[in-house]
């Protein structure tokens, strides 16, 4: 079977407002962070599948006429995405020989991507392949960087085998896909990230294929139409932390001090409600001063909440202190207890600002990138409008 | 007309909890601050009456045949002490020629001793005497200093006259009156503090009269009965601040984001609340670790509300960071925007700690002291329990 060459990329995601809230039922906005994971998929000839993934140090390769054997005798289709097909997760895993115990970040993206490339091809004749994928985004700092990947494979397997359409014209540099073939791809990339996580929320794998920004609650996700896209830095303290501990560490203190913390939540969901309605009227009408003074003090609001409920470390104290010194606002994304932070940059910030705070926050020994939030999600590209040396990584052997 | 010598002292006041959530209808907390005003009332032959305030540069004297002078006609006794008599305040406006524009602290101190002093005598004979007045408390840093010197003028006046008793027996070292005088203290010192403050709520004077702690909730104050001694640090950041600007600034931000806001300061009263529980349960049951850590962590959380009230300052960072570094913890206590902190410490903090933390806080410099919140309110001395270099400047001449 020969099958298309598809080159595509998918954004990761940053937690804009409601992190830790929305565990307690309050909203939650997700935005589409630009710094993007690559994937070239390419038809080969040589009967093998193989996967590239520079990022984590894996390079495999397997005989399809192995890998045929994988294929459990009663599979086919499913239309029902929302549950794994458990057969071919464990004769996948007998296959990779990682049938116990926790998986490494490149067993979970080997068998994420095995168990999504047999699923879509396992009821015909398996074709030959090379994938290689390339991302900007650090690995486990929360920045969604699995979905990511997930959303990429889901995307070109699918536009591969001709599942959904190739969207993009000869004279485009990069094209998206309609709403159904992308809730067909959100669908297939949340497979993935079951593989990955276990238990995803799916909020990750909904922002990397639809991109811009989308509203969680109870468990409910609903993307936003527009959106304006936000100039940020995005600022890796690299301390290591546990969600998990984080989490518990919340509920605990909402425990020991309910009367004081119920209204916490309360206004960190008035603060997503209220960004929310900022950012709309940023796209309804000329955006002005006001609404970057009203985003900063969304964030400085919420940055003091998140440390009230214990969230905080001094690493990202450290981060709001040198940017304030710059005259920029920034809140920690995600979990939080170190991991990564984001700095809202306004139009007018020069670029000597941005270069020196990048610097000064670097000298902290912190990662940091300057990107955008609320850009495009899962799409299709030409070549040439990716970097060169993203192209490069991609098409090494 | 003989009378009383009289050597008493009264306590500054902090917030504990509950700074401008107050002007919103929420509790307050404030307690009695070690850092006492001290005032000696010695009967004199020379027909004159003197007052000596050091710590304000202010030696002053009148002969009393002029004085006589001032006195309204139609003065007496007043049963309703909750207004000034605008007469004699008109009169001794002139006498010391300030008839209009705003007084500086001198002026003020003046003026209130003199109404003070000619209400409480003024139907009578005009006693000869020198008052002198040392204070450990900072000016016009919000820590109640005038109303610690309003409470020991009308204490040691009312004393002085007889229409209070001389609680102070041979073997006291100190003493205190009885419910229903200082009942009286109290309503002379409201009067002292009008003079003053124009318009001022009553909290600063009722803590210098009764010490402990105050429940203070839309303009009613409740003594509460019983709280333990805490150590503190009190540190003034010594940045100045104007107490109107930064009221209004919370209430801007409330109008801007109310949804928001209204929450945080809802936390704020539980916080003050729960703190309250935690100080009730310490005088009832065996003090442990867990009642300091409550303590540190509403410190904590209500220092993070207040600077989402848009009330922090750099400054006040500083002090928490640093008082951080030593396992100490503190918040912003009054008005903020600068001005002054405190540092709670627990039973089992060592003096190398509190000595290092204070040379820190200087190093910044801040001036810094290690005292107590929770202490007596305004009481009467034997010389042997006022410390000597206190009795030295009270006794210079």
């Amino acid at each position: 079977m020969q099958v298309r060459d598809v080159l595509v990329s998918a954004p990761g995601k940053a937690i804009l407002h409601g992190e830790h809230a929305v565990v307690h039922g309050k909203v939650a906005l997700a935005v589409s962070l630009n710094l993007r994971t690559y994937l070239c998929l390419k038809a080969t000839t040589g009967g093998n599948l193989c996967v590239n993934l520079p990022n984590i140090d894996t390079f495999l390769s397997w005989d399809l006429s192995e890998l045929k054997h994988v294929i459990p005798p009663v599979s086919g289709r499913r239309d029902e995405l929302k549950l794994l097909d458990p057969d071919l997760v464990r004769r996948l895993r007998e296959f990779v020989g990682v049938t116990n115990g926790n998986l490494n970040t490149s067993q979970m993206a080997t068998l994420s991507f095995l168990y999504l490339y047999l699923s879509v091809f396992g009821s015909g004749e398996l074709p030959s392949l090379t994938v290689s994928v390339w991302s900007e985004l650090p690995t486990g700092a929360g920045l969604g960087s699995s979905a990511a990947y997930s959303v990429c494979l889901a995307a070109a397997l699918l536009c591969a085998s001709g599942a959904i359409s190739s969207p993009l014209n000869d004279w485009d540099h990069t094209a998206r896909w309609c709403q159904e073939e992308l809730e067909l791809i959100n669908s297939w990339a949340f497979q993935g990230e079951m593989i990955i996580h276990g238990n995803p929320s799916g909020v990750d794998n909904a922002v990397g294929t639809w991109g811009g920004m989308l509203r969680f609650l109870a468990g409910k996700i609903i993307p936003l139409s527009r959106v304006p896209l936000l100039r940020i830095l995005l600022t890796n303290t690299k301390v290591p932390r546990s969600t998990k501990v984080l989490v518990s560490r919340v509920k605990d203190k909402i425990n020991k001090f309910p009367s004081i913390m119920a209204p916490v939540l309360d206004s960190v969901d008035a603060i997503s409600c209220t960004c929310e309605k900022v950012l709309s009227e940023m796209t309804s009408e000329p955006i002005t001063g006001e609404h970057y003074n009203a985003l900063e003090e969304l964030f400085d609001i919420n940055q003091h909440h998140l440390n009230v409920m214990g969230v905080g470390h001094p690493a990202l104290d450290t981060l709001c202190r040198v940017t304030l010194a710059k005259g920029l606002h920034s809140k920690l994304t995600g979990a939080g207890g170190g991991g990564c932070g984001i700095t809202l940059l306004r139009p007018e910030t020069s670029s000597a600002v941005v270069q020196a705070t990048v610097q000064d926050l670097k000298d902290c020994g912190f990662d940091c990138w300057e990107t955008s939030i609320g850009g495009p999600g899962v799409q299709q590209h030409a070549p040439v409008s990716v970097k060169e040396e993203i192209l490069e990584v991609l098409n090494r052997d």
